[in-house]
């Protein structure tokens, strides 16, 4: 007797597009809005053009608020200059990025195809299937050819999100400036709409891509259920692999020109923060927006695209697939299209129900933000797990079988939709300087940069212990229910939300650009004072991002680990046993290599930046007094060049892994290369992370001097506030470069490894065999 | 057929003592030779008793190179005032420490009594032995009551071994200072020497009472070997807890004293390091005998005390242990007897065949220390192997069975040897001034502290690589040749020279307390460069000791690790099962959980000791102009009392964390908890040493001015400089507290997880037994 799920087939055909449908309605309905708030450098066609509306900004009456530069079109005209500047920076920054990893895509797509082709000597003969002999399956090369494809189409999509993420950034942050003038509610409504196009784009196109190729795949792949989704992994691999050149080439991007910046301007010729006599304050925020926006939309897009590909190759070969209850095995893209929803939901709360009047609202309202998405969100798994799973159902568990009831798989779900969210609590206890944490950071600058550095470092490791046991936890109630496919879709839940996870993490570095083009713009204290607001909630909320990219990454691995094993045909990874105690020592090294690459990178990066920083300000007569304008092209062209350089070893160090450890020790060295780097890059991504968080909030504190411990430390320029400016320094590259990549070398060499599983597992383990 | 060892059973009985022995009296002399040296406050006696020696300093003639102050006694008399405070501070926070201790020794001697009497419920009787039920052995009450013995022996024979040390390293500071007036030959052998007498006072002493230990006890147990050598391992855990407190206790004291010495005087006040003016500058020196002196023997001896056990533990049960072959059964111990004699010869290299005549002959001499014993060494093993082995044995494998030949085991101890040279070599790349990493980290502060601590901390985990990579390489061979006995022995091998590498090792404190010495007593800039040219060379051998200790410590938990699965009962440690990837998980975040403990630790303490020495340069009226003298005594109270509160929680956790697991988890979980903590835990400890050292000597070569390049950043003072020693500051606790106390971490969690494996087997994992 087969259970079958309650919802018809026909149903879920047309539920998941549609919702993903209704999710990028929305999101170019928000984009509409923020449309309206009318950026013009041409003040004559604006006039012609936009008749009534001329110097009311797009609302039908002038503000009751009425306040200094409201109605001042120079003020505009220079926004949207310094607008496109930023805007042309990170597109050309992007279009160079892209034109490298296009090389590599190519070639990767090509290594895929010849690989995996080559597992059966590239016959074009049907071959019995490996879970059930009584049936035919299709051979090795379509596989091959449909992995490829799928590669290619996750990598377009990803490229796609960080393109579209960035250019509604540079389109937002120039009118979120401009709506400061009218209050610090218009502005956080501006930011926040625009991450949430962002968000709302990005979830539901990446459904919407992975639904589709399912659908034509399903044309040639028929009832081979097994290959039609081993195939699709290479949609995760696309995703993933992208996601990588554009985090580590963004945040070296975007660190060396910040790094750069700060250190001759704050440091050395003491002028503030996105000063626009500093040469590097253009480089520094195109680097926001193509390192924590492209770089983030990226990252998360391959987080969900994993996590989907996971779950989808072991339902594959559980009963849902064996059974072809189609409801069922799109378990995992329902919950994403109830998340879309969900998420909509709660975007009107922080958009229509409420408004913000007042700076200390912000932190709330975002943070609330994170709270009514994930009670709705349990509600829509409930809902989901009802209706579209079986009553009970069997799971393969690495050579066994595991029957499964839906409230197990609920449970499962949940666990990581609230894994998240404490994860989510536990970052911003360690990062924002509300809290006793980082007021002891910022305490400790009194006795200089070096204590400062310590108790930041401590901070770090510290905060790694509560996410760390959730994350367990998480495991240990998915797996015990539903083995690897319990963890796949933990991650799955902690990304349901993905799409309000990804408007509040988008709305920092908005607002970090909007601040800085009130400075640039020569916009009055009381207006930076509000994007100073905005952009400090935002830091946190960045952390937040951070802590959910990293805590998905670590269950998203694990179940394209247990994928992995599954596919390549290992049943049991033994630490007592040479091959996998190396591989586990090794990968926990991995981690650690790699950051060592990119933490250099930045370094370096940053060393040029400074000396032609310093070239300028030496070279460049009247650029001090703020009479000449400094040559911000050449900072863009050197962090451009640089992060190019330098993102090519750390991207083939992931890359070439486990692919090198697969084909010559075999698939247990691999096994054990994949936990090691997983259970140690964890650490290392969460602790780089929260360092930095702390360190740059611990300044933020001492700036803004609200209360009196803040007070006795500050103001600028005092010797404490000089201690923690270096420790948000060497923070930079710590929380904006390595740690974040971190989350994707642990999550694409599982992928990529899942991917190639077959070639491995045939051709693997040369050494060994010769040996 | 059963082949047995070349080398009578008599014979073995006889060799070990006798090397030992030799050790000890090899060590006595060496003593008596440094303490030939004459340091006496007293001059009225020392010129009646001392006679024709009077002037001469203790040597026949007058010397040809004849300095200053080479005859001025009250130069002698400061030496020796200032010594004296060091070694009473030493004295006196080592007492306090063995106090608290005590108490600790005392329960925890009661938990390992009452868990391992309960695993039988305190029956009497006899049993079937668990690997051959046809014999009987003895009860559980009597290994709990034996293990508890061996645990208190190990505890007194680790607290012997740092007081010892301590005592010879305080004795030796002020002679080796008063040596270099006659040039830096005589000073370096004065400190070598005085390295020696603890190298090999230590290697001799540990394996006397093991040797003492075992045959006592084998009056006992008669031909139960098996239960002889589980309650051996006792000895282990005893050695292994007091070096938890000694380093943890020690180099929280150390580095709170230095870091809080240098932020006042060296940064706030500008004045040079060990200046008598500084209030810290007693403790400091005070620091560096208790914590890299006392500390550092503690944990070598807890080393080498747990590789001898795990060896013994898993041979017990192989064939070695069954058919009672009892030279082949001493294997571990004659390997160490060799090594004692090897050590020797080659400390003669340094003593006797050849002398050093200039500065730049100091590190070479040292490094061909490591080089001349290993390749010696080599010859031993292969001596001790042929003789010590019959030429095939079989040893037990998780279940299984495993032939070994005699040469495969050679080879085993030998990669294990050869590694820690390496890692000894890389080590030394990475922190010595004379390559590039360190040129680079120092040519990093033209532009500030900022990036010279990216760089600094990217410097750390590149260094991490190789060392990976050769204990990988270790392990691979040493496991497949011989399972866990091969990686227990290429442990011992890597200890083997233990007493060279202790030797060079606390050469370096000694060294460091001589140039201490020699500031405080107003000795000429001379004398000074030539006790920083002795330091220098010692910075970098600490460097090499740190990394011979956590690469050895590496194997040795894996070595207890597989003891410990094996006593316990389980045959796999399955990555892909929920309880042992939620405790590798969770194991590998405890290093980071340490590190932030004994980080903030250092801190906080730092932080106190600030505030003390600001307050005697603003109180006490005269100090800055050096006519009133400073109150050294309170500040050495505050690292006293703070080191003391502060080594309790970290030290907690390491101690209590497998209990609770073990307990309430289950050995799976548990093994997932020493295999997470093991990998993770060697990578930070291996970059946290490396980071500080590297920091440490990049402001040493800015100090020093040697090359065009470093007079470029120089001088002191400089902003360069300046930001160089932030670096050096934020490196101490990272060198001297956290990374060093990691290695015990691992191993001591394993090595307590042995003792109490019966007890886990029978009663552990009720949290499971009740779900």
């Amino acid at each position: 007797m087969v259970a079958s799920a309650f919802l018809p087939e026909l149903w879920t055909e047309i539920l998941i597009p549609v919702c993903a449908v209704v999710g990028i309605v929305f999101s170019l309905f928000q984009w509409f809005i923020v449309s309206q708030v009318r950026v013009s450098a041409d003040l004559g066609a604006s006039s012609s053009s936009g008749g009534a509306n001329n110097g009311k900004n797009g609302y039908g009456d002038y503000l009751i608020e009425e306040e200094e530069g409201v109605n001042d079109q120079s003020v505009v005209a220079k926004c949207a200059e310094i607008q496109t500047a930023i805007s042309e920076g990170a597109t050309s920054f992007l279009f160079t990025e892209y034109r490298y990893v296009g090389v590599f895509m190519v070639i990767f797509a090509a290594i895929i195809f010849v690989f995996l082709g080559s597992v059966e000597g590239f016959s074009t003969e049907n071959k019995p299937c490996t879970y059930d002999d009584t049936k035919t399956c299709k051979p090795a090369l379509a596989t091959a050819a449909f992995s490829t494809i799928a590669f290619i189409l996750g990598a377009v999509t990803s490229v796609l999100s960080g393109f579209l993420g960035m250019k509604i950034a540079t389109y937002a942050n120039a009118r979120t400036t401009l709506e400061a003038r009218k209050g610090v509610g218009k502005a956080f409504i501006v930011a926040f709409r625009s991450g949430a196009v962002m968000g709302f784009l990005l979830a539901a196109s990446g459904l919407l891509v992975l639904y589709i190729t399912i659908n034509v795949f399903k044309i040639y792949y028929g009832e081979d259920w097994e290959g039609l989704f081993e195939a699709i992994t290479g949609y995760g691999l696309g995703g993933s692999s992208m996601a990588l050149f554009g985090r580590v080439g963004g945040g070296i991007y975007t660190k060396a020109a910040d790094v750069g910046a700060d250190l001759v301007g704050k440091i050395e010729r003491n002028i503030p923060e996105d000063d626009p006599r500093n040469p590097a304050v253009i480089a520094d925020n195109v680097g926001d927006n193509v390192g924590d926006i492209a770089g983030m939309g990226s990252d998360l897009f391959g987080s969900y695209a994993e996590a989907s590909c996971a779950a989808l190759v072991v339902a594959s070969i559980s009963s849902f697939g064996i059974n072809h209850d189609f409801t069922a095995m799109c378990y995992p893209l329902l919950i994403s299209s109830m998340g879309i929803l969900v998420c909509l939901i709660t975007t009107l709360f922080a958009t229509d129900f409420f408004e913000i009047k007042a700076v200390k609202e912000i932190e709330p309202a975002l943070k609330n933000q994170l709270i009514i998405s994930t009670v709705i969100m349990t509600v829509g798994i409930a809902i989901v797990s009802y209706v579209g799973l079986p009553s009970s159902f069997t799971i393969f568990n690495f050579g066994a079988q595991k029957v499964v009831k839906n409230w197990q798989l609920f449970l499962c779900v949940c666990v990581g939709l609230w894994a998240g969210l404490i994860i989510g609590f536990v970052t911003e206890y360690y990062t924002s300087n509300a809290y006793s944490p980082v007021q002891d950071v910022a305490d400790s600058c009194r006795t200089g940069a070096a204590t400062n550095v310590i108790f930041g470092l401590a901070l770090g490791y510290k905060s790694v212990i509560i996410p760390i046991f959730a994350i367990a936890i998480s495991i240990f109630v998915s797996f015990s229910f539903a083995a690897m496919y319990g963890v796949a879709v933990a991650a799955l839940g902690m990304l349901s939300t993905i799409a309000t996870g990804l408007a509040i993490d988008a709305y920092g570095p908005i607002s970090d650009n909007a601040g800085g083009i009130a400075e640039m713009a020569g916009m009055s204290h009381r207006i930076r004072e509000r994007t100073d607001a905005l952009d400090a909630a935002g830091n946190t909320t960045a952390a937040i991002g951070k802590g959910f990219a990293i805590g998905s990454a670590a269950l998203v691995s694990l179940a394209l680990f247990g994928a992995f094993v599954s596919r390549a045909g290992v049943h049991t990874v033994d630490v007592l046993t040479p091959k996998v105690i190396i591989g586990l020592l090794v990968g926990a090294m991995l981690p650690y290599w790699f950051s060592a690459m990119t933490m250099k990178s930045v370094g370096s990066a940053a060393l040029k930046m400074v000396e032609e920083v310093r070239r300028q300000f030496n070279t460049i007569p009247g650029l001090m007094e703020g009479t000449a304008k400094p040559d911000y092209a050449t900072c863009v062209k050197i962090s451009t060049d640089a992060s190019i350089k330098e993102m090519i070893p750390p991207g083939c160090l992931v890359m070439l892994t486990p692919l090198i450890v697969g084909f010559f020790f075999g698939v247990e060295t691999l096994s054990g290369v994949l936990a090691g780097s997983l259970v140690s890059g964890v650490q290392i991504a969460i602790s780089a992370s929260n360092t930095g968080g702390a360190w740059d909030n611990a300044k933020k504190y001492i700036e803004a001097g609200v209360s009196e411990h803040a007070k006795s430390l500050g103001p600028k320029g005092s010797e404490p506030h000089k201690a923690a400016v270096i420790g948000d320094t060497i923070g930079d590259p710590l929380k904006d470069t390595s740690g974040p990549s971190l989350n994707i070398l642990i999550k694409l060499m599982a992928v990529e490894s899942l991917v190639f599983a077959p070639f491995f597992a045939t051709h693997g383990g040369i050494l060994f065999k010769y040996l």
